[in-house]
């Protein structure tokens, strides 16, 4: 993972990307907290529960998707301008291993911000029995989007 | 997307495919029923509801993706010998389009089937005033698993 | 793939592509040929040689991608506007047999252009003894450059 | 990247890596070396040469990737039993920057390894005028190959 450190241009941005996840339905649905809001790198947890389960009962794949395309994507949004929207163009993820725990930490931090196109990394890790471990591997591409009706950060 | 035809191993595969469906407590949750199971192509469908947007309203990427990668895995599935499991290895969406809509309806099919690795693609459509919209495609890797402790299909 | 048709915005979009190929030291080097140019869709044709092969004797994977990310990044500039450099944000090769055979060719086409961002998928196939294989796929995320330093198409 | 160490299966690792690369027409084409090979991490390096270039005088992608995604497969086999062969089964690559350099260094590296299936990280690195700067990231998925007719490590 990328360990640059980035200035963020917008003083407000833990405050704006806490208000945005808040409006998430997604979010609620899955159980997530927003843990840690650095800027470029985002930190978000949700428990295991019945109702994001694959037929082995383990986290289903999308729902590790899921929490992990909003780590990443909030790691970009921390350093785009106040104004502007952030959409995932798309990403890829990789599952190492089944999503087997208790908890689950998902990271998200930024590679390389850009005025448009911003790519960050992700990776998700399950804890099970107090052990962490790698259970997947995101690469998402990111647009930063202002002036378009409907988007907002 | 893949217009072949396969012939499958496992004449009981839309049962099984069925029941394994059922097991998924994640599709109970995002209100996804499985429309289509033909071999080597699946449908599932599912309502806009609140509790899978992301901050602009829309479906979030994340929701898109596990219905998407439900499609694609039970597409895949449905090729494999009775006793295998089938676990995504990884897969790429891109986001088309916001997932703006009433109804959403995903494909998943199988480009080619393997003994042990399978490749599939999918297409999500968001159904929005009855216009139907190709909102995003998947392409994802999967793998065929027998005699592992707690996979299944 | 894609059957969609399009209207390209620049006349001689046609003339822009061959001239941009013609520019490519790469496509000189694995031997390609433009055969075929049409508005959002592109092919390329090379034939095997030992210089672009992997340790078994097949075409390398890399060499396939180069050819095919040309091919749909081609296809994506030829929906672009006259003064409009593409670049390739990011791709993903699905590698679906070796690619063994003497002669290629591979097809790009446009999924969904943008003004900014363009998402088109490609398709290799090897052609052995007659027999024409699909090898391999591609999906990509292109973007359109204007007014930069060194940046035309 | 993985900061992880790893055990090699096979003590002959590095000669049985070095012996195959030699046998890779593309890595000669396009002038690579194999500078590094280490259990589960693998550095190849080449100088920029005008048969390797897209329309502006960079590096193609397509020959990034056919460098790192070699770079990859080796850290992967590198960890692989002597008479395994490896295959990518898959990769994405994402672009950051043009490739503008003098001289190219792709490092690969097993994020993690399996008995069928081994994910790996890349990162391409251009040096331009003494200063190295990240220009692409790719992550791949291999397959181990055993008994297989023609593949061989």
């Amino acid at each position: 993972m990328a360990a640059a450190r980035f200035d963020p241009q917008d003083p407000g941005f833990a405050e704006r990307v806490r208000a945005s996840f808040d409006r998430q339905g997604a979010m609620h649905t899955i159980g997530a907290t927003l843990t840690s809001v650095e800027p470029g790198s985002v930190v978000i947890e949700l428990p295991w529960s019945a109702g994001l389960t694959q037929q082995h009962g383990f986290l289903h794949a999308g729902m590790v998707a899921t929490a992990l395309d909003s780590a990443c994507g909030y790691a970009g949004s921390s350093l785009m301008a106040a104004d502007a929207g952030v959409l995932t163009i798309e990403y890829k993820i990789n599952l190492l291993a089944p999503a087997r725990g208790q908890r689950f930490r998902m990271v998200g931090e930024v590679l390389k911000p850009g005025r448009t196109i911003t790519v960050a990394e992700g990776r998700a890790y399950a804890i099970d029995d107090g052990r962490e471990k790698l259970i997947a591997t995101m690469h998402c591409t990111l647009m930063a989007i202002t002036g378009r009706d409907g988007i907002r950060h």
